[in-house]
Protein backbone atom coordinates (compact mmCIF):
# COMPACT_ATOMS: atom_id res chain seq x y z
CA UNK A 1 0.00 0.00 0.00
CA UNK A 2 1.41 3.25 -1.10
CA UNK A 3 -0.71 5.65 1.69
CA UNK A 4 -3.45 4.99 4.27
CA UNK A 5 -5.92 7.17 3.43
CA UNK A 6 -8.93 6.05 5.93
CA UNK A 7 -8.68 3.75 9.40
CA UNK A 8 -11.41 2.01 11.22
CA UNK A 9 -11.52 1.29 15.04
CA UNK A 10 -14.83 -0.75 16.02
CA UNK A 11 -16.00 -2.50 18.84
CA UNK A 12 -19.11 -4.24 20.29
CA UNK A 13 -18.55 -7.07 17.23
CA UNK A 14 -19.49 -8.90 20.14
CA UNK A 15 -21.94 -7.08 22.48
CA UNK A 16 -20.20 -8.69 25.24
CA UNK A 17 -16.93 -8.10 24.51
CA UNK A 18 -16.74 -4.48 26.94
CA UNK A 19 -13.40 -3.62 26.59
CA UNK A 20 -13.91 -2.53 23.03
CA UNK A 21 -17.53 -1.01 23.07
CA UNK A 22 -16.22 1.56 26.02
CA UNK A 23 -12.89 2.39 23.95
CA UNK A 24 -14.73 3.05 21.14
CA UNK A 25 -17.13 4.93 23.31
CA UNK A 26 -14.49 7.00 24.40
CA UNK A 27 -12.48 7.44 20.99
CA UNK A 28 -15.90 8.75 19.18
CA UNK A 29 -16.14 11.86 22.03
CA UNK A 30 -14.58 15.05 20.57
CA UNK A 31 -12.50 15.16 23.86
CA UNK A 32 -10.55 12.48 22.85
CA UNK A 33 -10.54 12.37 19.15
CA UNK A 34 -7.88 10.65 17.52
CA UNK A 35 -5.24 12.91 16.23
CA UNK A 36 -3.78 12.61 12.18
CA UNK A 37 -2.52 14.39 9.87
CA UNK A 38 -2.34 12.19 6.76
CA UNK A 39 -5.62 9.44 7.22
CA UNK A 40 -9.01 10.45 8.64
CA UNK A 41 -10.52 8.12 11.34
CA UNK A 42 -13.42 6.95 12.35
CA UNK A 43 -15.29 5.09 14.99
CA UNK A 44 -17.73 1.97 14.40
CA UNK A 45 -20.10 0.52 17.05
CA UNK A 46 -20.71 -2.83 15.13
CA UNK A 47 -23.40 -4.18 16.93
CA UNK A 48 -25.64 -1.98 18.78
CA UNK A 49 -28.81 -4.32 19.33
CA UNK A 50 -26.04 -6.96 21.03
CA UNK A 51 -24.17 -4.00 22.97
CA UNK A 52 -27.59 -3.45 24.36
CA UNK A 53 -28.55 -7.07 25.23
CA UNK A 54 -25.04 -7.33 26.61
CA UNK A 55 -24.88 -10.64 24.77
CA UNK A 56 -22.31 -11.50 21.99
CA UNK A 57 -24.93 -11.37 19.01
CA UNK A 58 -28.83 -11.38 18.76
CA UNK A 59 -29.29 -14.08 16.19
CA UNK A 60 -26.01 -15.10 14.67
CA UNK A 61 -22.42 -14.03 15.09
CA UNK A 62 -21.58 -11.00 13.19
CA UNK A 63 -18.13 -11.63 12.90
CA UNK A 64 -18.96 -14.51 10.39
CA UNK A 65 -21.03 -12.62 8.92
CA UNK A 66 -19.11 -10.80 6.05
CA UNK A 67 -18.32 -13.56 3.50
CA UNK A 68 -19.02 -12.49 -0.04
CA UNK A 69 -21.86 -15.38 -0.26
CA UNK A 70 -23.35 -13.43 2.98
CA UNK A 71 -23.15 -10.21 1.79
CA UNK A 72 -24.73 -10.78 -1.65
CA UNK A 73 -28.53 -12.05 -0.02
CA UNK A 74 -30.97 -9.40 -0.88
CA UNK A 75 -33.24 -10.44 2.02
CA UNK A 76 -30.64 -10.88 5.34
CA UNK A 77 -32.81 -13.37 7.84
CA UNK A 78 -31.65 -11.80 10.63
CA UNK A 79 -30.19 -8.88 12.49
CA UNK A 80 -26.72 -9.68 12.23
CA UNK A 81 -26.69 -10.25 8.17
CA UNK A 82 -28.75 -7.25 7.78
CA UNK A 83 -25.88 -4.73 10.47
CA UNK A 84 -23.17 -6.77 7.76
CA UNK A 85 -24.52 -5.22 4.60
CA UNK A 86 -24.92 -1.93 6.39
CA UNK A 87 -21.39 -2.05 7.52
CA UNK A 88 -20.29 -2.94 4.60
CA UNK A 89 -21.71 -0.16 2.90
CA UNK A 90 -20.33 2.03 5.19
CA UNK A 91 -16.23 0.61 5.54
CA UNK A 92 -15.96 -1.65 2.57
CA UNK A 93 -14.62 -1.14 -0.54
CA UNK A 94 -17.52 1.18 -2.00
CA UNK A 95 -18.13 3.02 1.39
CA UNK A 96 -17.00 6.84 1.45
CA UNK A 97 -14.59 6.83 2.20
CA UNK A 98 -13.35 2.67 2.26
CA UNK A 99 -11.59 1.94 5.05
CA UNK A 100 -7.87 0.95 4.17
CA UNK A 101 -7.43 -0.49 7.65
CA UNK A 102 -9.70 -2.04 9.99
CA UNK A 103 -8.87 -2.51 13.61
CA UNK A 104 -11.23 -4.49 15.62
CA UNK A 105 -11.34 -4.51 19.48
CA UNK A 106 -12.47 -7.69 21.10
CA UNK A 107 -12.07 -9.72 24.20
CA UNK A 108 -11.52 -13.10 25.33
CA UNK A 109 -11.76 -15.45 28.41
CA UNK A 110 -8.81 -17.01 27.38
CA UNK A 111 -5.21 -16.07 28.72
CA UNK A 112 -4.38 -14.61 25.35
CA UNK A 113 -2.91 -11.20 27.18
CA UNK A 114 -2.32 -8.63 24.17
CA UNK A 115 -2.84 -10.41 20.91
CA UNK A 116 -2.89 -9.00 17.13
CA UNK A 117 -4.62 -11.45 14.98
CA UNK A 118 -3.23 -10.96 11.20
CA UNK A 119 -5.65 -12.68 7.94
CA UNK A 120 -3.09 -12.29 5.73
CA UNK A 121 0.74 -12.91 5.91
CA UNK A 122 1.76 -9.06 3.76
CA UNK A 123 4.58 -6.73 4.67
CA UNK A 124 2.73 -4.18 5.58
CA UNK A 125 0.87 -5.95 8.20
CA UNK A 126 3.67 -7.67 9.44
CA UNK A 127 5.75 -4.25 9.21
CA UNK A 128 2.86 -3.45 11.86
CA UNK A 129 3.08 -6.31 13.64
CA UNK A 130 6.72 -5.48 14.25
CA UNK A 131 6.68 -1.95 15.59
CA UNK A 132 3.70 -3.21 18.16
CA UNK A 133 5.96 -5.92 19.56
CA UNK A 134 8.63 -3.68 19.38
CA UNK A 135 6.88 -1.00 21.64
CA UNK A 136 4.85 -3.68 23.32
CA UNK A 137 7.03 -6.67 23.47
CA UNK A 138 4.39 -8.62 25.67
CA UNK A 139 1.80 -8.75 22.29
CA UNK A 140 2.05 -11.74 20.46
CA UNK A 141 0.71 -12.36 16.41
CA UNK A 142 -1.50 -14.95 15.84
CA UNK A 143 -1.98 -15.47 11.94
CA UNK A 144 -5.11 -17.67 11.10
CA UNK A 145 -4.04 -17.59 7.08
CA UNK A 146 -4.30 -21.03 6.89
CA UNK A 147 -8.40 -20.51 9.18
CA UNK A 148 -10.42 -18.52 6.32
CA UNK A 149 -11.24 -16.00 8.70
CA UNK A 150 -9.94 -13.58 5.97
CA UNK A 151 -13.30 -14.41 4.48
CA UNK A 152 -15.65 -13.75 6.93
CA UNK A 153 -14.91 -11.31 9.47
CA UNK A 154 -15.83 -7.48 9.89
CA UNK A 155 -12.18 -6.83 9.39
CA UNK A 156 -11.87 -8.86 6.09
CA UNK A 157 -13.99 -5.67 4.39
CA UNK A 158 -10.39 -3.82 4.50
CA UNK A 159 -7.24 -5.12 2.85
CA UNK A 160 -5.66 -4.51 5.97
CA UNK A 161 -7.71 -5.97 8.72
CA UNK A 162 -6.46 -6.98 12.45
CA UNK A 163 -7.70 -8.14 15.25
CA UNK A 164 -6.94 -6.73 19.00
CA UNK A 165 -7.44 -10.18 21.24
CA UNK A 166 -7.27 -8.79 24.84
CA UNK A 167 -7.84 -11.70 27.87
CA UNK A 168 -8.29 -12.94 30.10
CA UNK A 169 -11.59 -11.29 30.76
CA UNK A 170 -14.99 -12.73 31.19
CA UNK A 171 -17.43 -11.77 29.10
CA UNK A 172 -19.81 -8.57 30.17
CA UNK A 173 -16.90 -7.16 32.40
CA UNK A 174 -14.99 -4.20 32.14
CA UNK A 175 -11.11 -5.07 33.07
CA UNK A 176 -9.60 -1.60 33.59
CA UNK A 177 -5.73 -2.98 32.93
CA UNK A 178 -6.93 -4.48 29.88
CA UNK A 179 -8.89 -0.90 28.93
CA UNK A 180 -5.76 0.92 29.02
CA UNK A 181 -3.29 -1.60 27.09
CA UNK A 182 -5.65 -1.91 24.36
CA UNK A 183 -6.02 1.91 24.22
CA UNK A 184 -2.36 2.12 24.30
CA UNK A 185 -1.84 0.15 21.71
CA UNK A 186 -4.63 1.80 19.48
CA UNK A 187 -2.29 4.67 20.06
CA UNK A 188 0.75 3.32 18.94
CA UNK A 189 -1.11 2.20 15.50
CA UNK A 190 -2.07 5.25 15.11
CA UNK A 191 1.56 6.88 15.45
CA UNK A 192 2.60 4.16 13.34
CA UNK A 193 0.37 4.88 10.53
CA UNK A 194 1.42 8.29 10.43
CA UNK A 195 4.79 7.32 10.38
CA UNK A 196 4.48 4.86 7.21
CA UNK A 197 2.58 7.95 5.72
CA UNK A 198 5.86 9.92 5.82
CA UNK A 199 7.91 7.00 4.60
CA UNK A 200 6.25 3.27 3.80
CA UNK A 201 9.68 1.88 3.34
CA UNK A 202 10.96 3.04 6.43
CA UNK A 203 11.29 0.25 7.80
CA UNK A 204 14.60 -2.47 7.92
CA UNK A 205 14.15 -6.01 7.66
CA UNK A 206 13.53 -7.35 11.45
CA UNK A 207 12.29 -11.08 12.79
CA UNK A 208 9.09 -11.81 14.02
CA UNK A 209 7.59 -14.73 15.96
CA UNK A 210 4.35 -15.66 14.52
CA UNK A 211 1.63 -18.69 16.13
CA UNK A 212 0.48 -19.77 12.58
CA UNK A 213 -3.19 -21.66 13.00
CA UNK A 214 -3.08 -25.15 12.39
CA UNK A 215 -6.16 -26.99 13.56
CA UNK A 216 -8.94 -26.81 16.44
CA UNK A 217 -9.76 -28.97 18.53
CA UNK A 218 -13.18 -29.97 20.11
CA UNK A 219 -14.42 -30.76 23.38
CA UNK A 220 -14.92 -34.67 23.97
CA UNK A 221 -18.46 -35.06 23.25
CA UNK A 222 -21.01 -37.49 23.35
CA UNK A 223 -23.55 -38.35 20.83
CA UNK A 224 -25.83 -35.81 21.82
CA UNK A 225 -23.37 -33.11 21.16
CA UNK A 226 -22.99 -32.63 25.39
CA UNK A 227 -19.32 -32.38 26.38
CA UNK A 228 -17.86 -35.04 28.50
CA UNK A 229 -14.54 -33.01 29.66
CA UNK A 230 -13.25 -29.80 30.69
CA UNK A 231 -10.06 -28.76 30.02
CA UNK A 232 -7.78 -29.78 32.09
CA UNK A 233 -6.13 -27.67 35.29
CA UNK A 234 -2.58 -28.00 33.92
CA UNK A 235 -3.63 -26.82 30.47
CA UNK A 236 -5.75 -24.03 31.81
CA UNK A 237 -4.92 -20.27 31.14
CA UNK A 238 -1.71 -21.76 29.53
CA UNK A 239 -2.03 -20.33 25.88
CA UNK A 240 0.84 -19.76 23.77
CA UNK A 241 3.19 -22.20 26.12
CA UNK A 242 3.97 -25.12 24.50
CA UNK A 243 1.82 -28.14 24.58
CA UNK A 244 4.06 -31.40 24.21
CA UNK A 245 2.95 -34.79 22.70
CA UNK A 246 1.60 -36.51 25.88
CA UNK A 247 0.71 -33.70 27.76
CA UNK A 248 -2.73 -33.34 29.77
CA UNK A 249 -5.28 -31.71 27.55
CA UNK A 250 -9.17 -32.55 28.93
CA UNK A 251 -9.98 -33.52 32.39
CA UNK A 252 -13.41 -35.95 32.06
CA UNK A 253 -16.04 -35.40 34.68
CA UNK A 254 -15.32 -38.84 35.69
CA UNK A 255 -11.74 -37.62 36.53
CA UNK A 256 -9.95 -38.95 34.03
CA UNK A 257 -7.20 -37.28 32.33
CA UNK A 258 -7.38 -37.23 28.33
CA UNK A 259 -3.66 -36.70 26.93
CA UNK A 260 -2.62 -34.21 23.63
CA UNK A 261 -2.38 -36.79 21.35
CA UNK A 262 -0.82 -35.06 18.49
CA UNK A 263 3.25 -35.93 17.30
CA UNK A 264 4.39 -32.53 17.60
CA UNK A 265 4.65 -29.73 20.11
CA UNK A 266 2.00 -27.17 19.39
CA UNK A 267 1.32 -23.74 21.27
CA UNK A 268 -2.39 -23.75 21.80
CA UNK A 269 -4.22 -20.51 21.77
CA UNK A 270 -8.45 -19.54 22.53
CA UNK A 271 -7.73 -22.10 25.42
CA UNK A 272 -11.64 -22.55 26.80
CA UNK A 273 -12.58 -19.44 25.17
CA UNK A 274 -16.51 -18.87 26.45
CA UNK A 275 -18.31 -18.00 23.15
CA UNK A 276 -16.25 -21.17 21.15
CA UNK A 277 -18.01 -24.09 23.29
CA UNK A 278 -21.00 -23.48 20.36
CA UNK A 279 -18.95 -23.67 17.79
CA UNK A 280 -17.36 -26.82 18.93
CA UNK A 281 -14.10 -25.27 20.09
CA UNK A 282 -12.14 -26.04 23.07
CA UNK A 283 -8.63 -24.48 21.56
CA UNK A 284 -6.66 -23.66 18.77
CA UNK A 285 -3.56 -25.34 18.34
CA UNK A 286 -0.62 -23.17 16.33
CA UNK A 287 2.90 -23.50 15.03
CA UNK A 288 5.48 -21.04 16.52
CA UNK A 289 7.57 -19.83 13.43
CA UNK A 290 10.23 -17.35 13.31
CA UNK A 291 9.91 -15.25 10.08
CA UNK A 292 11.85 -12.13 8.71
CA UNK A 293 10.41 -9.93 7.16
CA UNK B 1 -33.00 -28.37 63.63
CA UNK B 2 -33.43 -32.25 65.16
CA UNK B 3 -32.33 -33.93 62.02
CA UNK B 4 -32.21 -33.55 58.47
CA UNK B 5 -34.53 -35.10 56.06
CA UNK B 6 -34.09 -33.93 52.78
CA UNK B 7 -31.10 -31.91 50.88
CA UNK B 8 -31.50 -30.85 47.30
CA UNK B 9 -28.31 -29.88 45.26
CA UNK B 10 -28.92 -27.02 43.12
CA UNK B 11 -27.51 -26.22 39.97
CA UNK B 12 -28.21 -23.23 36.75
CA UNK B 13 -29.76 -21.17 38.94
CA UNK B 14 -28.40 -18.62 36.32
CA UNK B 15 -27.86 -20.70 32.84
CA UNK B 16 -24.71 -19.10 32.38
CA UNK B 17 -22.78 -20.69 35.63
CA UNK B 18 -21.17 -23.76 34.39
CA UNK B 19 -19.80 -25.56 37.49
CA UNK B 20 -22.95 -26.10 38.76
CA UNK B 21 -24.92 -26.89 36.10
CA UNK B 22 -22.81 -29.47 35.19
CA UNK B 23 -21.77 -30.94 38.42
CA UNK B 24 -24.91 -31.11 39.07
CA UNK B 25 -25.46 -32.83 36.14
CA UNK B 26 -22.66 -35.46 37.06
CA UNK B 27 -24.74 -35.80 40.69
CA UNK B 28 -27.43 -37.07 39.05
CA UNK B 29 -25.93 -39.61 37.04
CA UNK B 30 -26.84 -43.23 38.82
CA UNK B 31 -22.79 -44.00 38.68
CA UNK B 32 -22.10 -40.74 40.99
CA UNK B 33 -25.14 -40.96 42.72
CA UNK B 34 -24.83 -39.07 46.48
CA UNK B 35 -24.34 -41.84 49.26
CA UNK B 36 -26.52 -40.88 52.45
CA UNK B 37 -28.18 -43.18 54.87
CA UNK B 38 -29.80 -41.06 57.29
CA UNK B 39 -31.45 -38.28 54.54
CA UNK B 40 -32.75 -38.44 51.02
CA UNK B 41 -30.82 -36.07 48.59
CA UNK B 42 -32.08 -34.93 45.10
CA UNK B 43 -30.82 -32.85 42.58
CA UNK B 44 -32.68 -29.77 40.54
CA UNK B 45 -31.63 -28.50 37.39
CA UNK B 46 -32.78 -25.18 38.01
CA UNK B 47 -33.34 -22.65 34.94
CA UNK B 48 -33.56 -25.84 32.08
CA UNK B 49 -34.41 -23.32 29.47
CA UNK B 50 -31.51 -20.55 30.76
CA UNK B 51 -29.01 -23.64 30.47
CA UNK B 52 -29.78 -24.49 26.83
CA UNK B 53 -29.69 -20.96 26.20
CA UNK B 54 -26.54 -20.66 27.62
CA UNK B 55 -27.64 -17.39 29.46
CA UNK B 56 -28.13 -16.14 32.89
CA UNK B 57 -31.97 -16.17 32.52
CA UNK B 58 -34.45 -16.10 30.08
CA UNK B 59 -36.95 -12.90 31.14
CA UNK B 60 -35.69 -12.08 34.63
CA UNK B 61 -33.87 -13.31 37.18
CA UNK B 62 -34.46 -16.89 38.71
CA UNK B 63 -32.92 -16.20 41.84
CA UNK B 64 -34.90 -13.01 42.87
CA UNK B 65 -38.27 -14.86 42.01
CA UNK B 66 -39.05 -16.43 45.29
CA UNK B 67 -40.39 -13.70 47.48
CA UNK B 68 -43.87 -14.19 48.92
CA UNK B 69 -45.37 -11.80 46.81
CA UNK B 70 -43.91 -13.37 43.20
CA UNK B 71 -44.87 -16.93 44.07
CA UNK B 72 -48.98 -15.63 45.26
CA UNK B 73 -48.52 -14.74 41.37
CA UNK B 74 -51.09 -16.82 39.90
CA UNK B 75 -50.85 -16.02 36.46
CA UNK B 76 -47.04 -15.56 35.78
CA UNK B 77 -45.96 -13.44 33.12
CA UNK B 78 -42.60 -14.84 32.23
CA UNK B 79 -40.40 -18.10 32.23
CA UNK B 80 -38.81 -17.67 35.48
CA UNK B 81 -42.12 -16.64 37.33
CA UNK B 82 -43.53 -19.70 36.33
CA UNK B 83 -40.10 -21.66 36.60
CA UNK B 84 -39.97 -20.81 40.53
CA UNK B 85 -43.57 -21.83 41.17
CA UNK B 86 -42.58 -24.86 39.75
CA UNK B 87 -39.72 -25.34 42.06
CA UNK B 88 -41.65 -24.14 44.96
CA UNK B 89 -44.02 -26.52 44.44
CA UNK B 90 -41.40 -29.25 43.97
CA UNK B 91 -38.95 -28.25 47.22
CA UNK B 92 -40.43 -25.61 48.67
CA UNK B 93 -42.23 -26.06 52.49
CA UNK B 94 -45.50 -27.93 50.54
CA UNK B 95 -43.02 -30.08 48.39
CA UNK B 96 -42.88 -34.24 48.71
CA UNK B 97 -40.75 -34.11 50.19
CA UNK B 98 -39.74 -30.27 51.23
CA UNK B 99 -36.31 -29.80 51.46
CA UNK B 100 -35.07 -29.00 54.70
CA UNK B 101 -31.60 -28.12 53.63
CA UNK B 102 -30.90 -26.56 49.80
CA UNK B 103 -27.68 -25.93 48.32
CA UNK B 104 -27.50 -24.10 45.40
CA UNK B 105 -24.29 -23.77 43.68
CA UNK B 106 -23.15 -20.58 41.85
CA UNK B 107 -20.27 -18.88 40.10
CA UNK B 108 -18.66 -15.59 40.00
CA UNK B 109 -16.42 -13.58 37.98
CA UNK B 110 -15.12 -11.84 41.17
CA UNK B 111 -12.00 -13.89 42.64
CA UNK B 112 -14.26 -14.79 45.38
CA UNK B 113 -12.63 -17.99 45.86
CA UNK B 114 -14.86 -20.77 47.43
CA UNK B 115 -17.37 -18.73 49.04
CA UNK B 116 -20.58 -20.44 51.26
CA UNK B 117 -23.05 -17.69 51.09
CA UNK B 118 -25.72 -17.84 54.34
CA UNK B 119 -29.03 -15.91 55.04
CA UNK B 120 -29.42 -16.69 58.34
CA UNK B 121 -27.11 -16.70 60.77
CA UNK B 122 -28.46 -19.85 62.90
CA UNK B 123 -26.71 -22.34 65.07
CA UNK B 124 -27.13 -25.18 62.28
CA UNK B 125 -25.97 -23.02 59.45
CA UNK B 126 -23.17 -21.45 61.78
CA UNK B 127 -22.00 -25.23 62.47
CA UNK B 128 -22.09 -25.88 59.21
CA UNK B 129 -19.80 -22.95 57.79
CA UNK B 130 -16.96 -23.96 60.71
CA UNK B 131 -16.76 -27.17 59.69
CA UNK B 132 -16.35 -26.38 55.90
CA UNK B 133 -14.02 -24.02 57.06
CA UNK B 134 -11.93 -26.64 59.07
CA UNK B 135 -11.95 -28.82 56.21
CA UNK B 136 -11.66 -26.62 53.51
CA UNK B 137 -9.41 -23.53 55.06
CA UNK B 138 -9.72 -21.00 52.04
CA UNK B 139 -13.60 -21.30 52.66
CA UNK B 140 -14.99 -17.81 53.14
CA UNK B 141 -18.51 -17.00 54.70
CA UNK B 142 -20.26 -14.50 54.02
CA UNK B 143 -23.29 -13.65 55.43
CA UNK B 144 -26.04 -11.68 53.93
CA UNK B 145 -28.45 -11.45 56.59
CA UNK B 146 -29.06 -8.04 56.20
CA UNK B 147 -29.16 -7.81 52.34
CA UNK B 148 -32.82 -9.30 52.31
CA UNK B 149 -31.53 -12.14 50.16
CA UNK B 150 -33.09 -14.61 52.54
CA UNK B 151 -36.42 -13.37 50.86
CA UNK B 152 -36.18 -14.28 47.47
CA UNK B 153 -33.35 -16.21 46.60
CA UNK B 154 -34.27 -19.74 45.07
CA UNK B 155 -32.07 -21.12 48.42
CA UNK B 156 -34.91 -19.10 50.72
CA UNK B 157 -37.35 -22.25 49.99
CA UNK B 158 -35.83 -23.99 52.74
CA UNK B 159 -35.13 -22.93 56.30
CA UNK B 160 -31.55 -23.74 55.99
CA UNK B 161 -30.30 -22.50 52.60
CA UNK B 162 -26.96 -21.66 51.55
CA UNK B 163 -24.97 -20.77 48.52
CA UNK B 164 -21.80 -22.03 47.30
CA UNK B 165 -20.42 -19.04 45.01
CA UNK B 166 -16.97 -19.75 43.18
CA UNK B 167 -14.44 -17.31 41.55
CA UNK B 168 -13.12 -16.11 39.29
CA UNK B 169 -14.41 -17.58 36.58
CA UNK B 170 -15.86 -16.39 32.96
CA UNK B 171 -20.01 -17.31 32.49
CA UNK B 172 -20.37 -19.17 29.87
CA UNK B 173 -16.97 -21.18 30.94
CA UNK B 174 -15.86 -24.57 32.99
CA UNK B 175 -12.77 -24.21 35.03
CA UNK B 176 -11.70 -27.42 36.16
CA UNK B 177 -10.18 -26.69 39.12
CA UNK B 178 -13.21 -24.63 40.40
CA UNK B 179 -15.13 -27.96 39.21
CA UNK B 180 -13.35 -29.91 41.65
CA UNK B 181 -13.38 -27.80 44.54
CA UNK B 182 -16.88 -27.65 44.40
CA UNK B 183 -17.42 -30.86 44.04
CA UNK B 184 -15.40 -31.77 47.02
CA UNK B 185 -17.58 -29.13 49.02
CA UNK B 186 -20.60 -30.64 48.36
CA UNK B 187 -19.33 -34.65 49.19
CA UNK B 188 -17.82 -32.26 52.56
CA UNK B 189 -21.52 -31.33 53.16
CA UNK B 190 -23.06 -34.24 52.56
CA UNK B 191 -20.62 -36.07 55.52
CA UNK B 192 -21.28 -33.09 57.87
CA UNK B 193 -25.00 -34.14 57.30
CA UNK B 194 -24.73 -37.66 57.96
CA UNK B 195 -22.37 -36.89 60.97
CA UNK B 196 -25.00 -34.69 62.18
CA UNK B 197 -27.96 -36.78 62.03
CA UNK B 198 -26.27 -38.98 64.45
CA UNK B 199 -24.90 -36.16 66.71
CA UNK B 200 -26.80 -32.80 66.48
CA UNK B 201 -24.58 -31.32 69.44
CA UNK B 202 -21.11 -33.29 68.35
CA UNK B 203 -19.59 -29.78 67.54
CA UNK B 204 -17.75 -27.79 70.23
CA UNK B 205 -18.05 -24.02 70.53
CA UNK B 206 -15.54 -22.17 67.65
CA UNK B 207 -15.08 -19.15 66.95
CA UNK B 208 -15.43 -17.97 62.47
CA UNK B 209 -14.95 -15.31 60.72
CA UNK B 210 -17.78 -14.00 59.11
CA UNK B 211 -18.21 -11.23 56.39
CA UNK B 212 -21.51 -9.43 56.89
CA UNK B 213 -22.83 -7.11 54.17
CA UNK B 214 -22.89 -3.40 54.73
CA UNK B 215 -23.76 -1.98 51.87
CA UNK B 216 -23.88 -2.16 47.56
CA UNK B 217 -21.89 0.55 45.58
CA UNK B 218 -22.90 1.05 41.90
CA UNK B 219 -20.26 2.52 39.16
CA UNK B 220 -20.53 6.30 39.10
CA UNK B 221 -23.15 6.92 35.85
CA UNK B 222 -24.45 9.68 33.57
CA UNK B 223 -27.96 10.99 33.78
CA UNK B 224 -28.70 8.33 31.15
CA UNK B 225 -27.27 5.38 33.33
CA UNK B 226 -24.66 4.82 31.35
CA UNK B 227 -20.97 4.03 33.49
CA UNK B 228 -18.82 6.52 33.41
CA UNK B 229 -15.84 4.57 35.22
CA UNK B 230 -14.11 0.87 35.83
CA UNK B 231 -13.15 -0.67 38.97
CA UNK B 232 -9.98 0.73 39.99
CA UNK B 233 -6.77 -1.93 38.72
CA UNK B 234 -5.97 -1.67 42.40
CA UNK B 235 -9.16 -2.91 43.29
CA UNK B 236 -9.61 -5.68 40.35
CA UNK B 237 -9.37 -9.31 42.18
CA UNK B 238 -8.93 -8.09 45.64
CA UNK B 239 -12.22 -9.75 47.10
CA UNK B 240 -12.11 -10.11 50.81
CA UNK B 241 -8.85 -7.79 50.71
CA UNK B 242 -9.02 -4.59 53.37
CA UNK B 243 -10.11 -1.61 51.50
CA UNK B 244 -9.28 1.69 53.45
CA UNK B 245 -10.43 5.14 53.25
CA UNK B 246 -8.51 6.78 50.58
CA UNK B 247 -7.86 3.38 48.94
CA UNK B 248 -8.47 3.46 44.77
CA UNK B 249 -11.89 2.72 43.76
CA UNK B 250 -12.57 3.68 40.47
CA UNK B 251 -11.09 4.38 37.45
CA UNK B 252 -13.09 6.60 35.24
CA UNK B 253 -12.81 6.56 31.01
CA UNK B 254 -11.32 9.92 31.58
CA UNK B 255 -7.97 8.31 33.31
CA UNK B 256 -9.22 9.37 37.49
CA UNK B 257 -9.02 7.84 40.07
CA UNK B 258 -12.10 8.07 42.61
CA UNK B 259 -11.14 6.84 46.01
CA UNK B 260 -13.48 4.98 48.34
CA UNK B 261 -14.68 7.75 50.53
CA UNK B 262 -16.07 5.97 54.08
CA UNK B 263 -14.89 6.00 57.02
CA UNK B 264 -14.08 2.54 58.03
CA UNK B 265 -12.15 -0.29 56.63
CA UNK B 266 -13.97 -2.62 54.76
CA UNK B 267 -13.59 -6.05 53.04
CA UNK B 268 -15.50 -5.75 49.46
CA UNK B 269 -16.60 -8.87 47.52
CA UNK B 270 -18.66 -9.25 44.26
CA UNK B 271 -16.17 -6.97 43.21
CA UNK B 272 -16.72 -6.70 38.91
CA UNK B 273 -19.38 -9.26 39.03
CA UNK B 274 -20.29 -9.46 35.54
CA UNK B 275 -24.51 -10.32 36.42
CA UNK B 276 -24.15 -7.26 38.40
CA UNK B 277 -23.65 -4.53 36.10
CA UNK B 278 -27.52 -4.08 35.22
CA UNK B 279 -28.22 -4.33 39.17
CA UNK B 280 -26.16 -1.62 40.16
CA UNK B 281 -23.56 -3.08 41.93
CA UNK B 282 -20.11 -2.81 41.00
CA UNK B 283 -18.98 -4.40 44.69
CA UNK B 284 -20.90 -5.04 48.19
CA UNK B 285 -18.92 -3.84 50.93
CA UNK B 286 -18.74 -6.25 53.96
CA UNK B 287 -17.86 -5.88 57.75
CA UNK B 288 -15.08 -8.52 58.78
CA UNK B 289 -16.80 -10.14 62.05
CA UNK B 290 -15.08 -12.83 64.66
CA UNK B 291 -17.93 -14.78 65.96
CA UNK B 292 -18.43 -17.47 68.63
CA UNK B 293 -20.99 -19.99 67.60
Amino acid sequence: MSQVNHVVFVGGTHGNELTGVYLINKLSQPSHAMQSTSFTTQTLLANPEAVSARMRYIDSDLNRSFSDHSLENINPKNYESLRAKQIADIIGPQGHPPADVIVDLHSTTSNMGLTLIIDREEPFTLQLAAHLQQVHPGVRIYSTTRSGRNQDALRSLARFGFCIEVGPVAQGVLNADLFLQTQSLVYVILDYLEQYNQNPAMLPNRSLTLYRYVEAIDYPRDAQGEILAMIHPQLQFRDYQPLHPGDPMFLTFAGETIDYAGETTTYPVFINEAAYYEKGIALCLTQQEEIVI
